[in-house]
């Protein structure tokens, strides 16, 4: 059991890679048993279908973004410092290529936008979740006094969230690390607007 | 000749529709001259490979792009109208399904991300093209003094743009008109906040 669930491991960072680069429809059992000289068979007995393994990779690069992403935040106190902290560690994910490809879910969310079944609502689940947890941490933030409580947090979620995604896009593309610094001074800019006593690093952030 | 043109315009008018849902990857000759019930050597003769079908795909979609978004903001005086019947155009290529996946770009944008060679730099040219557009109508307001002199226009094209493609984005993926309304919001938000004189259409529209 503990050699299958090593094989499991093994195949599921390397289809984790491959997605962000290529998609989800490019992984295949029998691609992965060569590159990784397993027996066909054997990865066939691990996961059963091709729709299985995406499912399998989406979980998996779920568990790899909480890590990245979702924990240093957390780590954090409860307020703006938590809100930057969110936007760091996402620019750290990003940028670090934590995914060869950059954001893993940002490829195949554009992926299977229009494909329905149970690939695309996984993604999407993961994405609800995500923008679950931002409109949280905004929250957390109004609840202090750290931000104004009238703001809309949905509204400031989709900023945020849009600002983060237009820099990966655009990172990846040109091999840039600009993109980060024009998301990092757009949601500061935003920010200051709302925040009734704006704490040092958020002035000098950047 | 002329049926030659028209054959290839048929041809691409499906490639492009295919390729917002599907990606480029997913065109080949063979698929298309089955599905237009046209001869695979017809199908050839037009296009030679598959690489050559996946560039005029592009080229056919931007100028579709242009038909629908460009065109229709220069038909507004230089200014905050403009800006803003920029967004409004998109917001109207996006939603209306223009291409039936949503935005063409962004979805073959994020398909060869990772994929040098002459289909992505094809797509990287009409990115540039389309920034460039945003930041020259934006310096086109500051320069009658709808926006302040002193803002980046550099920065807010990122912004708009970050902005109008996580609408597309997420629409898309939750087939829902919402998320238009939200980067309406935060756009009509940002111009206020740069606008010496903001028009009443900017106070109230949305």
């Amino acid at each position: 059991v503990e050699r299958g669930n090593q094989t499991r491991r093994l195949i599921l960072r390397r289809t984790t890679d491959i997605a962000s680069l290529e998609g989800l429809e490019a992984l295949s059992l029998g691609r992965l048993a060569t590159e990784l000289q397993l027996s066909k068979s054997g990865v066939f007995a691990l996961f059963g279908s091709k729709e299985e393994l995406q499912l399998a990779t989406v979980r998996a690069a779920a568990a790899i973004y909480v890590e990245h992403v979702v924990r240093p935040t957390l780590a954090v106190p409860a307020g703006l410092s938590r809100i930057w902290t969110l936007c760091e560690a996402w620019a750290a994910y990003s940028q670090g290529r934590i995914f060869p490809g950059g954001c893993f879910f940002q490829r195949v969310r554009s992926e299977f936008s229009s494909s329905p079944g149970p690939v695309r609502d996984a993604i999407v689940a993961v994405y609800d979740e995500w923008r679950d947890f931002i409109r949280t941490t905004i929250e957390g933030a109004q609840q202090i006094g750290d931000v104004e409580a009238g703001q809309d947090a949905e509204q400031l979620t989709f900023e945020i969230s849009a600002l983060l995604e237009a820099a990966n896009d655009e990172a990846v593309l040109r091999d840039s690390l600009f993109p980060y610094d024009r998301a990092r001074t757009a949601i500061r800019t935003r920010l200051l607007a709302i925040a009734p006593n704006p704490p040092e690093f958020l002035r000098v952030a950047g």
